[in-house]
């Protein structure tokens, strides 16, 4: 079947002014509690790497949430405040979103962007070290956002590097601004997680589908998950694996009031969860594999009301595009929320965030 | 052979100051009728995604032309008329010239540029729909151009896209911003095309090699020639197809009032062509090959003295580069001419065209 | 093994504030004879190509050194000097070092940038000649940057090509902004050897390893090294090819009064070389290969305290990481300095000198 372009016009003329889809919280519900920033907190990050998920307590984790929410509000004119740096984003492992993402945001704040898209076309194909390319972005780039396919390169390319490094995935280990950018779109949807104090039985049940240990983008999910035990009552996570924390995980997962169980039977658990983390793939020991029919949802799925999905996207079939225009669906809000999120780091990493809100704003 | 780059440095610094090559149309002919910009008109671009020819009327094609002559002309400052929008080049299928050509435009009106030139990068090859891939790009710009081996891709990008999208070539469905840069060449060359009465026995014989029903180029500049009946006497299709229309511009062209006539014999129609649009491959049915010799043009050619060639580039044997220097070479100012029209384009979606000139050209 | 981003993070956390690596000469060094710069000189870079370091004398050498040292010093606000411009990086093989080294250096001086970074998705693929694409650059940016695997391809697309062209390496002939760069850091190392009149015993042995008439970054660095032959005693050219400097090479080394000789023992001649120009790999007559062992430096090998070594990177075997620690180690600097060069020819090319500094800095 074929949709001639002129007939796709026609279409869009009337479309011009829609609405987004799916479930869109106001980012002003982040800044009722208390408007204003602690710059001493986001202070901590002048000059910072990013890299983990660890290096967020809660009042930081926040304090990023609330100066997205002023930026994606619009409310201050930041358009030029990076105008005189550089970000360089170094994929060596393909991706579009987050290289976009990062750039777009990077882009939003005045600042400059080179990229390496592809490393066949890099140094390393030439057999260059990662030690060697850390110390090169140190002359080309005030920041660096990486990712790449193994664990050790965060800690390789680091190793003369100079300038501030965001870890935009290292193989199975962190994807901390993904997480950042999860979290602030469950915030924007429940403050009260973040600011308030939630009764007993309405306290969060989180179902995560993933192995935690395996998967970056569930690992640094749940590290931040367990700062709001005191809104959460339960985690469960959905995995095949024996063990799918490892020990790192489990001994925080171990230390945390909150409780947490492993499940394989997600569709019976779905009358009881708040939030679902999906993902689209499962890491098994002997490979990723794409997950069977138990672990998809639908508009037919027997979700609560109220529950909202999150997922990393990119998609596949375990999560159906007829939820697309349901309020389940916060995945879209997520992906949009981390172009603002990824600004507010940027900013606070250059210490531009005085130059980007009044001064009466900060305490 | 070799020409070591230190002589090549001695020739250069002889032809810094060498002029255009080929026939180069002052673009003030262009407004020498009615100077000022009809802004209600361009007003209809707006916000508007850019997909089809058929978007396009005689008045709008021709305020668009003028609004890129003074673009070309320099006249006025425009640098910083996008400082705040991002473009998102999306290139599923390879292209140099019309990427750059697009991202040119943008930097030059002081816009921002984000890029997927490979598609192998991209969530596609993580199995993403292109649906979810349109919504990714509400957040990262505000405008995004597409280029696409299906034609299906523009209606599957577009079902979630909220920002205006520039169709940069949809398979063998339409290349819009080709055409208008097309039409802007010959309109400079020819300004009373458009704003004049050409008499009956000087009314423009145009040739066009290829199969509009199968080639978005050719099919996306036969929509808008037809525009120009008042000026056109007759068009000649060259194709070695049965039905090269297909329906939809079979029905066009019979409402046409200009004669549209098919022929194998370019050779022998060279002595009445104004206009030759040529191309470098044909669609035959059985997949894509060169043209044969007799679709070939070169300096020994028997061209009226003032026939114009226009390609779109990338040529190969099929267009000889001894035409390069003659007047018949519409070709480069063709491509040139189009970076200032995709300009013209932007600033209009946006609505900067008012930011851009005087009050005082505008009606 | 792995480290877990977390504790990469601790890590970086306490190397947060560290000194760049190796040996980093002062840049004020080369403005202390004649701080002021002669404009008349930089002047001839105007609207100039740069393709051969034949082009430059000794006088353009020191001046756009200086210059570079303004730069790297930070004295001047040259942000947005250039905000109007467009360079091209047209990257027909593959590179990453010299593609971002132009593109920071193009964004730091306010400029904007567009790249092919890979030729698979360029018309060339398409068969497209190279002089249609030089002609395609007229239209799209000011300046074009190109690597190419040919030597032919700076003639090939110089033909039609209408703005200034920097040759970022045409095979294996030239690449001399990488001379450039290695020419600055040798003279903020001692920049008496351009300023100065070094004593006979301490004027400078150098030793390059490789063949230069077949290695186009050991060719334009002997090139430039002919130059300060005032300061210069002696150039020893460690290569096994018969002959390794070409003909064109041999005239001018000919011609030079610095003794020239060619030898395979660099471990026996270390004693007396004062600065030792390292490669990756040596071009033999039957394609490239990687040096023996005895073309190797590590931090056991007989370097004079005071050694200072060079090498364009990328490195693997030949250049130990021990040395990188020392301040044998001048490679680092090397690249770092390669941006601040390139933004000093980026102003001088575009005239913008005389906004960048204060008019009584100039001569």
């Amino acid at each position: 079947m074929t949709i001639p372009a002129s007939k796709v016009a026609e279409d869009r003329e009337a479309s011009r002014l829609r609405a987004p889809i799916g479930n869109c919280p106001n980012p002003e519900g982040l800044l009722q509690y208390e408007p204003r920033l602690r710059i001493d907190v986001l202070d901590r990050l002048r000059n910072a790497s990013v890299l983990s998920a660890a290096q967020f307590d809660k009042d930081l984790l926040c304090e990023i949430s609330k100066l997205s929410a002023y930026l994606q509000l619009r409310k201050y004119k930041v358009n030029r405040a990076l105008e005189d740096k550089i970000m360089a984003a170094a994929f060596f492992e393909p991706s579009t979103r987050t290289r976009l993402s990062f750039e777009s945001a990077m882009l939003s704040v005045g600042g400059n962007t080179i990229s390496v898209a592809d490393a066949k076309t890099t140094g390393v194909a030439k057999g260059e070290s990662l030690q060697d390319i850390g110390q090169m972005f140190n002359s080309y780039a005030d920041v660096v956002v990486v990712r790449h396919t193994e664990q050790l390169a965060v800690a390789e390319l680091s190793e003369y590097l100079r300038i501030p490094m965001i870890n935009g995935g290292n193989g199975s280990d962190e994807h901390p601004t993904q997480a950042l950018a999860d979290w602030y779109a469950l915030l924007k949807w429940r403050p009260e997680i973040a600011f308030g104090n939630i009764p007993d039985k309405f306290k969060l049940n989180i179902g995560i589908i993933g192995t935690p240990g395996n998967m970056r983008t569930v690992k640094s999910f749940l590290q931040l998950a367990l700062l709001f035990h005191e809104n959460i009552n339960h985690i469960t996570i959905f995995s095949e694996m024996a063990d799918p924390l490892g020990d790192g995980l489990r001994e925080l997962c171990d230390a945390s009031p909150i409780g947490i169980n492993f499940s394989r039977d997600l569709q019976g658990s779905l009358e009881y969860l708040d939030v679902i983390y999906m993902n689209a793939i499962a890491f098994l020991g002997d490979g990723y594999r794409f997950y069977s029919e138990d672990f998809q949802l639908n508009a037919d799925s027997k979700l609560k009301h109220d529950t909202v999905i999150l997922h990393p996207l990119a998609r596949g079939e375990e999560l159906s595009t007829d939820l697309d225009r349901t309020q389940h669906n916060l995945y879209f809000n997520q992906a949009d929320g981390a172009v603002w999120v990824r600004q507010a780091l940027l900013l606070a990493i250059f210490d531009r965030v005085r130059n980007s809100v009044p001064d009466n704003l900060l305490i």
